[in-house]
């Protein structure tokens, strides 16, 4: 079907060690300008500006998680190919679109994802099925594997594939994306609580007529899995001072918004390949979106700190040289008080639309099928020695500790500079007015 | 002297694990623009293009480098630190200047350094001195220490430092700087060989009155270091793949300096943060410098593509979507006869001053001292237990044998297209007689 | 006080990197008779018959121990040492007794300690101590700092010594004893989930007034340890397997005691180094302990596969060659019905006295304080940024979730024949009796 | 041909992970009596008196040399099955005895086995081939699979099966044996450049007509790989204490010999088990010899220290309490000058039969092809793109360096009492006469 390399090409990778490459269309694919584009992405975005370690992009993540999806089904090959249409083992002609999938689920990814979605509306899952569905290089290349190839690949992307060993696989609690980005980003991160046995997990997995099942024996393997991706979501993707770098990201380019509006120009402010990002009302094409990377975007915010714009310089000069915001902790009984507080930092003369923000980490670590939900999530099942099923948090206590239960951390952020009180301090009643409402990091109201 | 922290402060770091922070005088230097710059400086430039997953940036080697100083001086200082005037031992005052030399050996890097300092004109060493030295927050800080502080850091990177210690910890053949960016290069290639020992190496370093010795029990740890450097170099730095996009990357900023003096406007071709580097017969000043970084020359390399210039636009393409131009190893042997192979490129319609590229990459790895050398090296000294010293190659069979012997890898770059040969190649005949030069990636001379 | 040495020494470790010693008295104690017997005391025991990487001895355990003792001191003694009488920080005075202690908080271990102390009611804490203050070779090095320095060892092993920070570092909950010894299994049982943060936990370490403490900032790596933990006694101390070799051991010991009861000669039995274990009403003096070491046993087992008595020989042959019991799962409610499982075996033609068991594995992962307990637990305690403390569990969603909680595995063990059932077994009925009563390794009684 | 198992076993393995089992023949041969053997025989001996960390077995080597095996051969399967006669590719069929030799390469080895070999007139290799072809439970294991096969296992371990891919997988200077062995040492030792990139070797092998070729894309691994091993034979196998160690283990069981032959009675001092070995004139049987190990030898050692001879009762004690001789360095110009040495050893008190010896370590880390030595190595060769051949020496200057040229150490060791000398030492001018001789550890021959 698909034509094999004479010989295998290699890259080294510094988590799976090689990314073993072995069909011409990955090969193919690879050298697509769509997927060099990745090369320009950061996996991690600001967050590199914690852990500095943390400069790794969207390119090795993505044939990371094709590397993975490539050695689970070899596997389910070799031990669980299917001999007749409904036993529900493997179907070897389902490995090729498995890895094209797995090698392609970022690439609708763009610079600061995260922000760049709140802020122009864009979604980098509907990007994706764009550029494998769309006029591509990309799907010229899909196309030679047949006319409907393309829609195939994007169809698992969007959990529409109707087998769904293939749809886990690339998405799931437990699939090649998150397994990759956790090695990955505990790798360059340095965070020693981010590993876990990959090796094991891969072993004990078992396709099944509903999807991917784990053997018991691998549950251990899995709970650690689980606990490790909890902990990163604490310690790393949750990071304050990162977050304190996003909200002045995510507010200087909303400064860079509202300045065209208020008629500003647009060659004045961005060259011609951002250009199309802030016009207003125009939706970009996939074409403008895959011209984008950060560089562009970080070449531009070096340049803004020149710009007769104090809001859009400084925040810009914030950004290029590291000042984060602050923040404390609040939760909903905050909510009533958050006024206030961007009423001190106003009087301390900071426009509190650009120099304060409310900013929440939210994520749900693990939950088992809930046929209610709006998206119920396909949980985790064990089969044990005499076939029958075990979800996971039934046969492990830690995992039923953080079943169902989000992580989340809400913050307020603001400049430093409200931490900050020398003697002649002009603003010294200001200062200890909001100094007073803190403690622990955590907001504290006062007494009213 | 200088102000502790109350507490350290740590930086997670994944070579080092933590980055101990302890000096508010550290502190302050890194949280300086010119420091923090150093996050959009790659450390290896277009070899990630080979080894994906080396994108870590020269500031986590700087702070790395620091930390080794850090470990290293804190060890003398315990162990070894001077009780009279000239007992050769290790004086506990000259800490900081130490790691602060090694915290900013680096701060002049600027983008691609090695293809940019060659193109136009810089130097970064002469530039860390002047950024040390200059009109810069960096000097500012360190003139907290005092008036001669920031001459004294320079004094020990230009190597006129009067304490030969501090000297070789900084700048010699085993040395902060190399011990840490062979183990990050590693670390972030994925390169097993470039592992070694380094505490170990740090345990047996001994400070004395010529500089620094090592005990000989670490012998074979020094010794692994030299061998693991000799192969990195090999493997990793002199790799052909990732020259083939160098020559790209100085022939397409080769270009734009050219289509400027054709007379092509400066302000179509790049933004003002840029102007300066292209400027006819214009020296950068330290603030144009430092406003440059890698971000700046890769957004315009993309927007290059559009550029009206089919030859800028299609090497801005080449390197943007990663088409390395191909190679083949020559020798001195070969000379006379690259023009020939200039002129068959030529007949397939490539300019050849853009399309190819003789490119030679060189090391010499280690070499004892040679006092009529122009630049002689400070040579790796063992002290055994009577005292007597033996110099490394003298115990080690493997550094003899590569001793004084420079690595040497020579090559002709050309477009890869001049390997293609279709059935109805236009320029089929040029193609075959490109080809029948070259055997195993090795220009072989046919009879004339 | 104590000697320093003119120059460290260091022992080469896996886990730790180097083991530093400093002082005399340190090396002296290493080179004590009785600490080199740890050596020819496994760390695991029977462990290694299901990971068989697993071979370390308590040597290497106890060293390490030593080392994290030596860094965390050093550690107190730069950042917390104390300056006035109460201010409940570190007093440089107390090192050498913690890490002396740490070197020998294991001293009075013997071969297979848990089977053999439940055998000979011996105590391997009692041993320890008495090996410290008693007429050894040890007794006399520590004698050296004063006639009264083995009673403080002795003391912080019994945790009556009056200074809660050492007694702490050496046994509570987050001890330098735990610390190493799960580092070190998960090393040599290659059990992933065992690793843990310990740089980042020693780093958040607090000297206080009522013993030790942990900033905040540690938090998840002080998590991840109890989770580490938590998963370690699961998955490999717990063991199945390894745990139905224990029960052949004991079983075969057992059986030695009995012959020589009924009349069996000793001197047939064990060589003279033995024969005070079996000696019946007698208790071994430290010096008959101290000659004790795992290969008398495994040699003596060896010699018994020729010893005239059926039981024995067989038994041993199971242990030499690696045929552990079987097991089942049992739980309170099974208890009634062991007596019918018991009677099949023994109509298999097995003695149920020396052929079943019931094992029972047992841990309480983490608790904190209750007053009201007969051993109280030392609770983890953080301090938050205006110094008020949390404990673990109040900040940790995981911990929580084990908090007080016992992990129990309850076991009914047999000889694996009883799973066999050829065509033309003798015993069929009765195999098939006894599968009938198991389902997924757990005991399922059957209709009464 | 060889019954595979319904699901793969794996076995936990802290250098490969997980070794998987895959064939009912190779569990079988695992629990065999001879096989489980080996879990009490350390693979190292004497060495983890000084890396402490070393107590690993020759059940995990002979297990890992197995799983190198299988995964090439599995490699060679996938990429470079055989499809005619003589295409000189890799012929699926031998992959059993492949592995299966792999596994029992080292079934032979014994008790300290350098050691006893020497003394004992035994060859670990002969009695490898007596195990797989004479009367034990791996014979009748091997004979399931045909009555030749355990012929061609045995022939493949004698180098003189007819398929030399298969004998040099098991058995020249790049095998299973020295990858595994090399990795393994390092990782329990501890010893940094031990490590290699295994990965990237076994997937640069590749079968030809004449054994086993590398590409040469792998040239730098296998050269790391040979430095590798040529440290950890300088650094780890030739380390001067260990060898201390055992010298006097030699001497030791020297003098139980010579007991003997002096009218002791064996009875006294050694039990059944060990009888034979000592018995005059007496050629071990297989079943004798397969009943030895580690234990048997310690134990016997631990008893001798109450023996009633003064030099194996103190031999036994310095073996037991690891009081090792020093040593100094010799060369061939200091043989003249040992018998000196020696009388002055004997002058303090000493026999110098039983309290000196000369050792030599001696090692050839690499040669290429000399068919006019006795025993010809098989020398590395890498294929060119174009297929040519170039010998490893050729193309590393390394390799070349040390090519052909024996690593050796030869020392002269002694008590360490020679080098005491207290004031009132009775011996004090044959000390220092003593310690006039040696410089750096060196022997200095004085005036004479």
């Amino acid at each position: 079907m698909t034509e094999k390399l004479a010989h295998e090409k290699v890259l080294r990778d510094p988590i799976h060690q090689f990314i073993h490459i072995q069909d011409q269309l990955i090969l193919d694919l690879i050298n697509t300008s769509e997927f060099q584009r990745l090369r320009r992405v950061e996996q991690l975005g600001v967050t590199a500006f914690v852990f500095h370690g943390a400069n790794h992009d969207r390119f090795g993540h993505s044939v990371g998680a094709y590397e993975l999806a490539r050695r689970i089904t070899d596997y389910f090959d070799q031990y669980y190919r299917s001999q007749t249409a409904d036993d529900g083992l493997w179907n070897p002609e389902e490995q090729l679109v498995t890895v094209v999938a797995a090698l392609l689920h970022d690439v609708g990814h763009g610079a600061f994802s995260h922000t760049f979605e709140h802020l122009f509306n864009t979604n980098h899952e509907a990007m994706t099925q764009a550029i494998i569905t769309g006029d591509t290089e990309i799907n010229q290349v899909l196309q030679q594997q047949g006319p409907d190839f393309p829609n195939k690949v994007a169809a698992v992307i969007a959990k529409t594939y109707p087998n769904p060993q293939v749809v886990q696989l690339i998405s799931s609690q437990l699939d090649v994306d998150r397994m990759d980005y956790l090695l990955r980003d505990a790798y360059y991160t340095g965070a020693a609580y981010g590993e876990f046995d990959i090796d094991r997990i891969m072993r004990t997995m078992k396709p099944g007529k509903n999807g991917i099942t784990f053997d018991i024996s691998g549950m251990h393997a899995v709970e650690d899995y689980i606990v490790s991706r909890y902990q990163m979501y604490l310690q790393v993707y949750f990071h304050p001072v990162s977050r304190g770098m996003e909200v002045i990201l995510e507010h200087l380019l909303g400064r860079v918004k509202e300045l065209l509006t208020l008629g500003h120009q647009s060659s004045d402010l961005v060259i011609p390949l951002l250009a199309p990002v802030f016009e207003v009302d125009h939706e970009l094409t996939v074409q403008e979106y895959l011209r984008l990377d950060d560089n562009l975007f970080l070449a531009a915010i070096n340049s803004w700190q020149d710009y007769p714009d104090p809001i859009l310089a400084d925040l810009s000069s914030r950004f290029i040289n590291r000042k984060p915001f602050k923040s404390i902790q609040i939760n909903e009984q905050s909510e009533p008080f958050i006024a206030e507080l961007e009423d001190i930092v106003k009087d301390a003369g900071f426009d509190p639309a650009y120099y304060t923000a409310q900013n929440d980490a939210y994520d749900l670590p693990y939950d088992d099928y809930r046929p209610t939900d709006k998206k119920p999530r396909t949980q985790i099942d064990f089969v044990l020695n005499d076939g029958s099923h075990r979800e996971l948090s039934a046969v492990s206590a830690l995992v039923a500790a953080i079943k169902g239960r989000a992580s989340l951390d809400q913050r307020f952020f603001f400049p430093k500079e409200m931490l900050n009180n020398g003697p002649d301090d002009l603003f010294s009643q200001v200062h200890q007015n909001f100094r007073s409402l803190i403690k622990n990091d955590t907001f504290i109201p006062g007494d009213h």
